[in-house]
């Protein structure tokens, strides 16, 4: 589905580069190629042997920066971030990088994914007097982090031993770079080297190829890795259980068809629950069309495993970024359509089979089934290429409350009846992990608490009432 | 293939509205649907009964329009372009719509095509004393029409019948609005109306559906258009003989695939030439991939005909606008890819068959071939959905001279080598033309002259040498 | 009085170089010199010895142009324009340089003044065919060059021959530059030299100075002067009878007071027609305060003169641009005051003169009275260092109608009423005189029209009616 | 000296409204209002019964703002910030307000001075688990507030008393607003309220004027105001001994002149200096100019008190903002002088007396003289309206290094010879003094530590050494 109308959202992505000589540059283009998880905020810090310095705004990456902007941002080091927030969400502070100041040296984090104990860390914080100066969960680790002895490479261990939850993290210091993974491996982080030799890092594969970057390996659930100089020296930071669990929608919609997670290529995955989805849902139709984008090549291996062709039937318009003027409510309702349009010339009098990615809340499936009959659709039968979510995440997926998620409250016929289809299918937990699993080198299992509610960690003091 | 490595250009796309209280903002919103069509400036001219005013600017619709601007734009009435221009083109002057002010009242025109008797005109009208504005022809228009005598409609249909060459244009004046298309519909142009009943034109429906409109029917060639009050007449403007011979180009590459021209859906065409392709020139292969964005109706096509898999082996990075930083040559040497990556997981030990809509110099299709067997494919096949493109096109394309056509210099064998593929192959034009007249409803011919060098017009001093 | 309050405003000013590797970035300094000339657009024009490019906007030169535009403007002659323009006064077609295109060859125009048979030229070309893209009168020369015969400057000096009005016009073509001014010379225009012999042109000559040009003269009434390779020739282009008629108000209001109008420096001449108010109307009273900025001088002149303190009673708030955002009505209420506020310390329980350099409506001096008598002042005694404005001036000052002209409409006496101060003198149009023409050296009369009706041209067709 | 040559600078301007619907618009005028006091950042923080929010940026107050984001900052309290700060001083992170969040509700502060004992605080605050987010010493108050325990104007409170050095801070709650200024009364701090009742602080009445408030009283040194609902209380925070020694440098430089302190009008101190100069260091001469903007009301005391006439022979081009392209070496080389001018036709062949402010490192001095004698002036005789500065500022005001500081290294004499001038004289101590305390009424003595060396608080680890 598309970005905009989306009712899930990934919280970040992050992109670090050690030891080039345009490592603010690289970043930019490792940024702007994860630019799909997050449009709300951007930064790139970077650091040489003496100094760290920042800076980050609200909007694209394009917006942020330009080409004056980077060029002034002298450092071989470089760490840079892409940042969704919810509506109103703490504005610049909380935009990463963070910079912390301290006496003895400067330090830069950023963040992708969701602190479950952030609350019971930032009290005992507080407690002890510390204020923070976002609203950030990832501002804790800075304060763990100054409050730990010894070596730092210790002190940030420590640190995040005591945080639960997901996380991939960067951070940087004058002279070296540090790249962790949560002990479920929840949110994925790449390593790549770059042809001068240069280490690089980034939450997604898609970032490593645009800077022509080789992909070296992932950082593995519990591993710390640290560049210094040319040296890549990796310890396992906890001495917690380590269990492989890696985010089933980074596979379904959050990361780039071109990603590689885990050794495995998403469009793959994709195409795969698309000929799953048919071979546990099949139903007579004459075209086949894909939610735009990610629902595409679900779409494709629908097509391909029924042998009912593949059709254009949903487009979507393309722009971009804050300056585009929204349509007025009143000309919204004057049929002004700016995200989706239904293609009446191939969906007019066919029977359509409609996939994508998931269903959040349902009032988006229901207005694209209701587009593609007032198109002259006869029938639309909606596959969906992920089970019903019916909990809520809190490892740094926005899918909104219990009480938003409709499949919490319907049962999938209520909630075909609700959207107007004339038959709706999830794909099943099973089918949509041999999707995904379909090869044995996999080393990751997967995280699906938002289907079957077996949450990975406690889930401390979140708002998660039981029903 | 993407835009940006496009070595291929529409010159210009052009929207009007006639009676809505939001004029500027809806030819905002079809502008921005036609954006494909002209990415290096933008304008809107808004009408009411006493005056004309205009904005117009370098750059993208979002980039030259802020919601303040287009708000200040009171009218109820108007018309807007995008424009491609080749590099230093003019600068604002050349941005359109033109606007001309006389003693009796304001006019205003925009156009998408080229006249191909515009030296002669110009010529004959500065040596009547006329001095030009702009470079563009388009003004050439503005000044025939200030010379004729009589009622409006008559000025300007004996003006249009001066001009050869492809164009649609539409005029403004305080209180109605001209659509017109040359006599051989070169370039399309449709009418559609909105809920209110106001009278909505748009270069392709996609800009239509964008607000509402709802398609009604071509503009024909030959046919003047005049909207007044709620009245719409028609006439032919011309006792010239009328050939219909839409540019086949706009099927295979320049329309959006949902866009309807001449009764057709464009994915359709494409994906029928794509089956087309495969059963001129069929080849044994793992898997099928199409050139981002306008080459996947194609290969969908080529995939479903031969039961090879289509698969997402090239991916495109999206990125918009003036704003965005360009890698500099160094960092391109060091492997940094903005616009296309081949994605390795799936190409890798691969027999891939790609397609393409065309090759006009070739050093894309080279650099992509490349790409690919960087990444592992083990053999590439070019399937090409465009007949070999060896004359210029004067009718409002910009593809290069003569010299740069690679196919005019070499054989499809040589070219197969130039760009190291395994096997080549160009769609015949018999199989095009079926591809696109795969219904009886059409009512056009195809203008097929960078094919096959049957140009529909004399080409008066445009500087095409024979060879 | 400060700019934005003012009721008068000049249209224009200009600037031109000729031969110099950064002409552009000079250009862009000397419109920035004249920015007090016009807000409402700017634009450069460049030429080399093949083309003309330009580059023009609306709002101020900083807003118009940045780093990267004048950069890309590679040209080594260069002409440029500041424009303010009546509210909605045509938008960018109207922003000067206006740039002709021919097919011997481009030529670029920019103006300050006004043509009074604008509209019996427009007629006459309309008649011949000719169509105008701007409402500009400006427009009007480029179409009378394009009809003559000759050699350029034959058909330059005929076409002018035709024009009566008030004007200072530099033309640019690819290998020479020529300029002009009017037989009366209201407006000003200045030639300067660069170290590196390049000539330079000037509405100003502050704006020679800031480019470190050396003033050399001023262009003649009736001449004009052409620059090509590195020699500057002279002739005049009119039969007509010379008058040396230089616009009073430029020493009173427009031109900045460090700049030099025939021969005689603005400041000294404002400071003068402080000590003559003194002369003419002497008052007791504690403290002499001007409305700044440009009415400063003239209240040291009279401090000095009077030996009662000058005293700084009255503030303005510097801000620029269309970037401001303007308080609402609602705020203004509440006694929000952005543009000038009365210094409650200094006027405090004080007899005030306040001086000023016009009026014209006379609302804004109402309002300054009424801020400094609320302030505090316990009389406020206004002396105005201009003759009362009675009759509207159509030489490119913008003063209103003549129904809106508060002196042509009240005495003396019923004015000071009206404003609320406790007396009011004018200086007397001989007294102005004396001030500006205080040395022998001073070659021209002074246009005094707007005071005593006495138009050194016929009026044409412009609206003014006898009362 | 004009803003941007000068080299001694001001950091910061605040300004704060409680209980206004319009806070944040407010802000942004008064901000404006104090512009000239920090060009570097701006930020406004508005409060409502339920969150702080924040906007903040680098540039001017108008490059930050703009309507669109004033009008999303609801709130009926806000605090804003304008800062000055050193070449590369940390970037958004230390552009104030600062925002803390704590979980028991956020706080917002702003600050104009310098704390003394910042390192020593700092070094404390991390010993104990602090780390700070910015580079700037305002953060420290935050951090001792969190670690403070009981009512927050306890807390408060016990903070302040910690701090030494210079400070006016404003303290936003979500309902209540906290104003402080040291015991010194170092920086300025203005108490007015608004028509409708609301207060409102700022550093200098003037931003007090533009809102439409009405001056009530300055905050006292040592004294804490607090605004909740409608009721303003007031208490000392220190049982330390008050010192009142307002900083003489805002008189002679920083503050506008229409801008009251301490119930004393700056422009008439500095017209007072003006006059004192001429008593304690006459010279003939022909004409007295003062050094645009702030030295030109002690030009006019010189003028009045002398009878030698003030003439405007030096001029300032204006320019703002960071998009101003400045000229390259190249330029300057060739003549191209953007800030200052000297006026040939009123310094050439006269005896010059040029007033200047101050002198900091000589080298704009230097410059000055060259200029007016390059422009014909025959002798420049220099006469300065403050003390020479012999030490550093440790209380806000960035003079430099004890080296830098020219007339630490130089005699008076010696610096006349170093700077061309024909004579050079500083006023004296108690000539300023008598120039700021005219009258009886003031309440504070005089910092003169920058020309007498006598710090009104100890130094602590600040890079001073004794030479």
């Amino acid at each position: 589905m598309i970005n905009d109308l989306k009712e899930i959202h990934e919280e970040c992505g992050v992109f670090g580069v050690f030891q080039h000589p345009n490592a603010a540059n690289l970043c930019y283009y490792g940024l702007h190629a994860l630019q799909h998880r997050g449009q709300e905020g951007a930064g790139i810090l970077v650091a040489n042997d003496h100094k760290l310095s920042i800076h980050k705004g609200e909007g694209l990456v394009t917006e942020v920066f330009n080409s004056e902007k980077i060029h002034q941002m002298n450092g071989i080091h470089a760490i840079g971030h892409v940042r969704y927030s919810t509506a109103g969400g703490g504005g610049i502070m909380n935009v990463q990088p963070l910079l912390f100041r301290t006496m003895v040296g400067d330090m830069g984090i950023c963040h992708n994914g969701n602190i479950v104990n952030a609350n019971v860390l930032k009290a005992e914080l507080e407690e002890q007097g510390s204020i923070f100066s976002s609203s950030s969960d990832t501002e804790i680790l800075g304060h763990l982090i100054k409050r730990q002895k010894g070596h730092m490479i210790d002190r940030i261990c420590a640190s995040l031993e005591k945080l639960d939850g997901a996380f991939a993290f960067l951070i940087l210091l004058e002279d070296r770079l540090y790249a962790v993974r949560d002990r479920y491996g929840l949110r994925p982080l790449a390593i790549g080297q770059l042809p001068n030799g240069a280490y690089v890092f980034a939450s997604e594969t898609c970032a490593l190829d645009i800077v022509g970057a080789k992909f070296l390996r992932d950082v593995e659930p519990g591993e710390i890795v640290r560049v210094k100089g040319n040296q890549l020296l990796s310890r396992l930071y906890t001495k917690q259980p380590i269990h492989d669990k890696i985010c089933a929608m980074e596979y379904v919609y959050f990361s780039r068809p071109d990603s590689i997670l885990d050794g495995i290529n998403v469009h793959t995955t994709r195409k795969n629950a698309g000929k799953q989805l048919y071979l546990e849902s099949p139903v007579d139709a004459d075209i086949v069309i894909g939610v735009p984008d990610s629902s595409i090549s679900a779409a494709i291996g629908y097509s391909e495993a029924s042998h009912i062709p593949y059709e254009m039937g949903l487009i979507k318009n393309k722009y971009v970024g804050r300056t585009f003027i929204q349509p007025t409510q009143e000309l919204r309702n004057q049929g002004v359509r700016m995200k989706l349009s239904a293609v009446s010339s191939i969906v007019n009098q066919k029977r359509v089979i409609m996939i994508d990615d998931s269903i959040v809340r349902g009032t988006t499936s229901k207005r694209i089934v209701t587009l593609l009959k007032e198109a002259g659709a006869t029938e639309v039968h909606v596959r969906i290429a992920s089970p019903a979510i019916k909990y809520p995440c809190f490892y740094g997926v926005d899918t909104s409350t219990l009480d938003e998620l409709i499949s919490h409250k319907m049962t999938t016929q209520e909630l075909c009846a609700y959207i107007g289809a004339d038959s709706l299918a999830f794909i099943s937990e099973e089918g949509l992990q041999k999707s995904i699993h379909f090869e044995k080198e996999h080393t990751c299992d997967l995280c699906m608490a938002c289907f079957n509610r077996k949450y990975v960690t406690p889930l401390y003091d979140n708002d998660f009432q039981d029903d």
